[in-house]
Order: C-alpha cells, then structure tokens, then sequence
C-alpha cells in the first residue's frame, strides 16, 4: 500500500533508526534535519511495501558510505546519491522504479527518503541489515548471493564511478573503501541493483514502520516520564544490559572506519560493561563475559531522554543504557552468520550465542 | 595505410619505446616477451595511421597503470586492458573501431598492440604523450580539453571500475591512482575515449614508427659497434648530457609512485650529474645548474648497448649515457605546459628553457 512519509513522522523515524543503528549508520540529527528541509522544498516521500513491486521492476539501495565520525564533520553536497543512481541508470540503459534502503539503522535510514524526493521514486519499507552494518557487502542481498555490481559512488563534486564487475561483495567493499576515503570520507552509495522479485524474497520487510513505532514509543515515554529503555526492549523483544556512565573512550579513524572500545560503570558499583565497535558496537562484555555479539543489536541511549548515541557521540560521563536487542531472523542463518557473524569482524573465537526472540 | 607489426619489429620497437620513455612507462622486457607470446598466438597487430579514421570512429586508450617498480614484480593476469576496454563498450553501448597508444614510452607503447589483437581492433600510429609521463591527465587530451570520463580500470581478478563522470582530470588522476594501489600495484586503463576527429587533432602522429626507428638505428649501432647515444640524439634532435657512471640512488614508493633521485659521476672526473624522477626523469643538473627540465625528455641508455634504462633499474656502478631531446611542439605550447611543466610535477620555481628543436 503507498503512503506518504510527513515532516512529523522525521523525528520518530529518525530516533528509532537510532537505535537499530547500534552506534553507526550515521548521525541521524543531521539526516534527520536534511529530510526536513527536503520535504519543505518537494514535498513528501513515498512509501510502498515490497509486495506492491512489480516483479520485473528495478530497485536500488541507495545511502551514504563513510565513517560515523566524519558524518558529522563533512556535510553533503546534496546530490551525491542521485548522482549514483542516475550513473547507474545511464550505465543500464534503464529507470529504477524504487529506491530500497540499504541500511535501516543510522542516517541511512533517511537518506533513501530525500534521493526518492530528489529523483520522484517510491522508497520500499524494509532494507537489508534491519540494522546497521560497517561494510557494504553485510546484508541480505550479499547473504543471498546477489550480484553486487553494477554498483556506484558519488563524491561531492559530481563525479561519479560505477562497479562494472566484481569478483565478490569482498572486492567491492575493498574498492569502494579506499574511494569513499579519497573522495573525503563519505559518499553517495547505489548499490545493489535488484528486480521486484529478488527485494521480495530478500529484502527484510517493514523496518521503516518499525523505526517509526520504536521512535514514537521513545516520544511517549519521554512526555508521560517513563523509562524508555523498557518501551524499547518491549517492542524489539530485547532486555537492558546495563546502565551506568562511559567512563572511557578508546576511538580511532582506521582504514576509513570508526574503530574502539568504551568502557562503562554501573551506578553505585559493580561490574563493568566493555563494548567493542567497527562503527557498530560489536560486542558487549560484563566482568569480561560477553553478554551480546553481533549480529544482534547493542545500543546505547540515553538515560533519561531514550536519544539513541552514535559511535561517533561517546564521551566521558554519558549516563546510558545500554539495550540488547535480537537480530531479524535473516541475519542468523549459517550463511547470514558467515557474513555477518562475530567471525566476519574479526573474532574467530567468538561463538554467536543468539538472545532469544526475533527483532521483528 | 594499414599495415601490420612481425615478430621481428617488437625489439626495436620495444628498445625506442624505452629510450622515449624517460625511465618510465614500465619495463620494455617483459612487455616485448609479452607482445611476442600473443603474436604467436593471435597473429600480427595492424597499424593504422590516424588519418586512416573516420571522423565518427570510436577509439579509446589503453595502457597499465601503476608504478615501474611494480611491473617488474606483478605480472598481468593477461585481460585487464581488453576487459576495460569492453567494460567501456558496455557501458556506451558502442563497440570501438580502433585503440590510441596512451603513452609511446616504455612498455606502455607496445601494450595496445596487445590488447589490439586480443580485441581485434587496430592500433593508431601516435600517442598523447610523445614519450611517458607518471600522471594520466599529462598528455594532449587533456592539454586539448577532452573529457576524460568514461574511463575504466581493469585489475587482475577481471573486476572492472568505469569513472562515469569525473570533474577534472585531476580527479580522474587521483581516483584512479588509490584504485590502482589496491588493485596491487598495477591495473588496465582504458581512456579517454575519443572520436575520430579528435583523434586526428590531438594525437602526436607517427610516434610509434619513430619508436621503431630508434630502436633500429641501436640495434645497427651494436652491430657496427658504433655509438648509440649519438645515432640516437640525431634521430630525435637532442644531445649527450653526460656520460658517467651512477654512483647513489635514492628511489622510494610514494603514494603509487617511483620517486627519487640519482647521483651521476663522469668518468676520469669532474662535474656531477643529478636526475631527479617521478616514474619518468624529471630534472637533470650537472654542477648544480639545471641543463634540462620536463617535458623535454631525459633518457638513460647502457653506454656501450644503447639498452634505455627505466627508473626501476637504477643500481650503483651502470655505466650510462644521459640523453636530452627535445619534447614534441604538441606539449611545449603554453596551455601544454600547465599540464606538463615543471610546475606540475611541484617544481614551481623551475622554468622550462626548451632545448633546440622539436622531437619530430
């Protein structure tokens, strides 16, 4: 069913994309303010399910490939995701008929709904992480084994350069990587390229709608004073880990990413928690047991106001809880585990053990 | 006039091509054992001249890029260029009539009769450069103002990358070099893609056959025990520099590049010779004076074999001639020197003195 997306549902879609974000994805205060503005000059975003897709219909994910950490330093151009997608139809031969979201979690989640404004295409509600991931080829599509090109980046100056053929979703991240470093540390991202019937089976169906409940709920919560970490894990069948304060940051940009560990007290004494992140908190330690991994979610929000906090926002003396969410059911399979399992981030001795429930 | 290259013409060919290559464009040796291979294999490379064109002819360069002291390390998989070359065609939805020769020097002279036979496509007599030059916007596209997009970057696990829009040439030169270090080293190139009338206006003519007639006048010198570095300054208009033996190296990979600087000393005494290098060489001094700048060309040879020596072969005690010739007209005009002066290779202070006379 297509509907439309007003300048009332931003915030709450932009605080629950925060919160699947898992510290990445991309601040959504920024996105958040550019959807806006975006939506004053041409009006509102279309939304479609998946099933409303013809099958012979072409669609593209498109978002921004970067670092959290110069998400917030290095504004866009404005067109560098139309410019990809544009790239891309010119390389094909054909006009897209939507736009997917290639990542709900972060700023990503938003970027889809301006492009779709900026090129008047529908955008489908789902994506393929049904979080965030740090790199290109950890999602559905990949997990699949779609085709990852042709794909393209677009920088801020209007250049453009499309992935004729790639070898492995591998490759692609390794190029497009050092690319998306040189052209700044951010650019437009298009890719992949998928007919209705592929996004159908593999896209991760309504996670824009489940943003959009996750934020609302962190709303109420804050206007009727309850706690918002409780609404939260209510709704994406998770627990709360822990509360406490960050009392320290190890955080460094390597190889274009946003790479650390955080450590955190708990109030009034006791064990600690230690998170460790690729843009993405990874994997959350108390009294050095690991009590979640990728890829189920960690996040952090704030105590009291429930405003999810991106990698790129830790800092000394942040009151937070941090949430344990379980991970979409596409993302635990042995193949999904293969692509985005504590393995896939370096962790080869580290076992997934899958908190119980499905995030949707 | 179309013609055809034998088996006997690669080592002559592939000796002028070194002598214009300035100590870069990649080793000739293994590239002459490459072209012959695939003569034996897919027959002979025709050669057109560029007034053999349509005016609405496609064509397109192709060549490898990278660093000298990669080429003798990495060898090719064998279809980078040609997988180019069709990642182009695909994407224009247009098959080439005929390949340019990037660039004369070095190896990169003898690579589009390669892939001209891969592709069964002739190869134009001229080339952009005139000799070789480390950075990909330094040739007469660029100084006439031709776009260099599309473009295409082929590695050896056939992945291609096609640069739809790019800015600048700069960009294009910048893009390319990052994509070029992470494909290993090396990759195939294919641009600019231009037409037939263009081609006409903008290539240096006849550099492939001037090539083959250095690389003759050499082989008879060896024979005759007569001079190299003279019959080779009378064919090229220029003069011995220096003769003197290499006494300090200083070369280092930066960035992509082979950059360094070497240290000359006649033989029975006397002043010293100084070469500065980018892949190709740059800046000679002798006593601290400048005797010869690019884009006029700066060529090593074996004292007695005439053999040209790439900058990836500079060892202490090669007993060497330094040859100055003067560039082609094509790249000594004004708007020529913004993209080929000593400017453009960081040396600001430095003015161009041309010597006398023109290349051909």
């Amino acid at each position: 069913m297509e509907r439309t997306i007003t300048s009332e549902q931003v915030e709450p879609i932009a605080i629950g994309a925060g919160v699947l974000g898992t510290g990445g994805g991309g601040s959504t205060y920024l996105g958040a303010l550019w959807l806006r503005e975006t939506i004053k000059r041409l009006g509102s975003p279309r939304v479609i399910d998946a099933d409303d897709l013809a099958d012979d219909a072409l669609a593209v994910s498109v978002g921004k490939m970067g670092a959290p950490t110069v998400s917030i330093e290095k504004l866009a151009q404005g067109d560098e995701m139309a410019n990809a997608v544009r790239g891309l139809e010119a390389h094909l031969g054909r006009r897209m008929d939507a736009l997917l979201i290639g990542e709900i979690g972060g700023s990503n989640a938003l970027m889809p709904l301006i492009c779709g404004l900026q090129l008047g295409l529908p955008i489908v509600d789902g994506d393929g992480m049904g979080r965030a991931f740090p790199e290109l080829q950890m999602d559905t599509f990949s997990i699949a084994g779609l085709d990852h090109h042709p794909m393209a980046l677009g920088d801020s100056h209007g250049n453009v350069i499309i992935f004729h053929k790639l070898d492995s979703t591998h490759r692609a991240e390794q190029y497009a990587r050092v690319l998306t470093i040189s052209m700044g540390g951010e650019a437009g991202l298009a890719m992949p390229v998928v007919m209705g019937a592929q996004v159908k089976q593999t896209l991760i169906h309504g996670t824009l709608t489940l943003a959009e409940r996750i934020g609302r709920a962190v709303l109420n919560a804050r206007r009727a004073g309850s706690d918002p970490a409780e609404v939260i894990t209510a709704i994406t069948h998770g627990r709360v880990l822990f509360r406490g304060k960050i009392v320290d940051v190890d955080r460094r940009m390597v190889q274009g990413f946003t790479r650390g560990r955080m450590r955190l007290a708990p109030f009034g004494g006791g064990a600690e928690m230690v998170i460790d992140f690729q843009n993405e908190n990874l994997i959350a330690y108390r009294d050095g047991e690991i009590v979640a991994t990728v890829p189920d979610l960690i996040s952090l929000i704030g105590l009291e106001d429930g405003e999810p906090i991106g990698t790129e926002s830790l800092r000394y003396g942040l009151r937070v809880a941090v949430l344990g969410m379980p991970a979409p059911k596409e993302l635990k399979t042995l193949r999904a585990l293969e692509v985005v399992g504590p393995a896939a981030f370096g962790y080869s001795e580290v076992l997934f053990t899958p908190m119980a429930g499905d995030l949707l």
